[in-house]
């Protein structure tokens, strides 16, 4: 890591008003984590299940809370939420990225495109008929964008973003290489003896603030448009349907799928792996373990799950063969009663 | 959207053969659904989830099964498969897309590959030594087209679609942004201390009028071909193993997985999130559910299911360790004798 | 397949060292499978299943364990590990790629970048600053290459494979097309009312050997480096977080994702749909197979597994319901007891 400048612990302390306990003068030229940190390095303690390193960590300072203050060799950086004060810290270590505004000779730009000339466009972009790019927004080589298309002010394409047609986003958004915005919405309808495909008409709109991962792919709306609040997080490979609408602050970690007209409220936070079946509605604050499938409206706050959990193959080829046979070999009168009663899903 | 034209509900009905209940001088100037319809405007019911909305729509003419006709406000267009007629009608009204013949300067074609006079090639497309684009085949900007490939006639490739080599496509077949075609499957033998890549020498072949997902991936045969037969549909993030053969008419959901040299039958439906394991044989008309695991041969159609449905976490934890335990503790007489007879999946 | 070359079945007992059953003059062509295999063709048996096709054969020549010598129609290649030794035959049947050193012309290469003058550049690659690409790499046509990244010798990128920034690859390893490495991990601290981006500084180390299948992604670690040992093998649509580390020959099968921080150990064998929570190690030789979910280190080789197994979704639905009352129902003194134990995972 390329370092931008030096600051002492002192001066990380008053610029974001943390307690410090120790040598203010400790230089601190970089940023790294508890177990290799050296002594012109800051770590953090935000996950306590690191914490017993913190006592062999040879950090210049780690931001911490208050109760692990005298656990640390160096100085310590008092914080209520460490993890957020560490990234704050850590943008100041970044190398800052060149930005150049202009677009690159070899880029294919259609005769009534808008870009703005402060923006910035990398080798091989090509921007369709009536697309706006806004100030400051920044594309990486190779992205490509369709027609009817806008990228907001300081909006950044990352190298090989595809916004196929009708894709809004809004200012400070972030789409990681490989995303794929606004292809068609899988709508086909069964016709005696072949599928016809139902034309896919609406538009996607990202807000504000948010982060798409790589390869992950939205469809554009069929009829309405599929929607993105603003600050939502989408990491790797996530697939969103067409007319799903997220609100804003949800989470979603990577090869999570979210079909078609489900709404996922604000707020929530959902992880990897998890399936969430058509025209589904969660509320806020909801959180969705790993690897679970939704196929049920949530109505309450809280953390579902399904899914069983892991075992040898061994017992667990045995008992998968009695859950098959739960309903069949299970004559209790306790869940007999069970099945008459009505299920209710989250 | 743009609207390419007016048409009545009465120009409608006669057009695509319906019966039509109401004022056949209405007239509809774009689709929408029934929530947001105007009275401008074409909607349809074909889910019954959705009746409740009939009677509050102010749509101007609604495509519906006959026995809701009596449920609109304003003009009824009685179906006997509404979704499939609504598809049809909604195509009278998307922006046709402009074709223009040519190909871009930006595009690199190698000196033996046959691109059609009829054919459109946007910016940056590279087609490689010996393939073939056919007449009337759109290649919008990004698309790489490897050695030995066809591309069929009317075929539409969208941006940045990999076609890597010895992919033949057919006719009308469209493949979505971010779709990688031909690369080498997984296929490699341990030998003592290392993997040993083993060749992946086949093509892909990929009938007409079938529609390929955003980011989904297709790889080539070992030593045979991979197969799609004629109007198989994939959404998104699918992912189609070495040697795979997939009957015509199915459709699978987003992020499947099929794993090498499964062959799955004719007319099936596959929700997404499903995995198939290798040398899988699926008959044809079979269902399988969202995230379900195939990993036994199914001969017989219906629909299947693997997994547990979501509850509150915290109950779900107690009931995943009686899960793990179900073999060990269960004494009882039923089940130990299901135990014993043969196991048949599917 | 064109043929490069004849051999005849003597020839490559020889060259490969395998003891020869029958008329070692047989002509070999080219490769194929047992099924369909002509009298000019090699065919092998590695997987006991297709044993039943070795009588019917009209393969030439068969590769194959020697209690099954006597089953073939032709000439026995007779061998200790046939899948591998086919796999060594096989690639004497490619057909040779044509390598032609030297950088396209439409290729966009920073000042500062290095190009081995016998590396090959396809079309529209470009290259970022302080990057360095090594002798006889082959990079096809659509690469993007960001800054500070290295591509070993005798590397093969595909087409469209992008490495965003502070990737370093070894020697001979293969990377599929649509593959995105070195984009931001999923990191991101809640502060009050908003998500803030954590930096994301570290980047990508993948050993020799590897090979990377088509649209996965490997993100680059926040602090330290995500990291591939040699020889390892990812299929297509993997997803590996930040800082994950990977031991040398574990395989890992599609669209499994592997979460932050998960360190995982030599000589696994991973299923295709498995999801590895963040932070969880795994020893060297686990097996996990396939749509499992790993939530808990595992500290001992072995085969692992969750989830259910697939049966009529009619009787699946009731199992699900009995599922979730598990806990509730239960009464038993056995499973009673079971429920105070520690649970133990893996």
């Amino acid at each position: 890591v390329t370092l931008p400048r030096t600051y002492t612990a002192g001066d990380l302390a008053e610029r974001f008003n943390l307690e410090l306990y120790g040598n203010p003068n400790v230089k601190i030229k970089s940023v790294s984590v508890l177990k290799t940190a050296q002594p012109d390095q800051l770590a953090f303690l935000a996950n306590p299940k690191y914490r017993s390193q913190l006592s062999d960590s040879h950090a210049g300072a780690v931001v911490l809370a208050a109760e692990y203050r005298n656990e640390v060799r160096h100085c310590a950086l008092v914080s209520k939420n460490p993890y957020a004060d560490f990234a704050r810290i850590a943008t100041l270590y970044e190398t800052p990225e060149s930005f150049i505004s202009g677009t690159h000779p070899s880029c294919n730009i259609a005769s009534d495109a808008q870009v703005h000339p402060t923006a910035m466009l990398g080798a091989f972009c090509s921007i369709g008929a009536r697309s706006q790019i806004g100030a400051y927004a920044r594309l990486e080589a190779g992205c490509l964008v369709g027609e009817d298309c806008v990228v907001g002010e300081h909006t950044k394409l990352n190298a090989r973003v595809t916004l196929v047609k009708k894709v809004i986003i809004g200012k400070r958004t972030i789409i990681h290489s490989g995303a794929v915005i606004g292809a068609d919405g899988f709508g086909m309808a069964w016709d005696d003896n072949q599928w016809i495909k139902v034309p896919q008409l609406g538009g996607v709109i990202i807000g504000d603030d948010c982060d798409i991962g790589a390869n992950t792919t939205i469809d554009c709306g069929a009829l309405e448009n599929t929607v993105l609040e603003d600050d939502v997080k989408l990491d790797n490979q996530v697939q969103i349907g067409h007319n799903v609408r997220i609100g804003a602050h949800t989470a979603i970690a990577g090869c999570t799928a979210i079909a078609g007209s489900a709404q996922i409220g604000r707020n929530c936070l959902i992880a990897g792996g998890v399936g969430i079946v058509g025209h589904i509605h969660i509320c806020d604050r909801v959180t969705i373990t790993a690897m679970s499938l939704v196929s049920n409206h949530i109505r309450k706050p809280g953390s579902y799950s399904s899914g069983t959990s892991l075992q040898e193959t061994k017992l667990w080829r045995k008992n998968t063969v009695l859950f098959r046979r739960l309903a069949q070999s299970n004559t209790s009168k306790n869940l007999s009663k069970s099945m008459q009663d009505p299920v209710q899903d989250g």
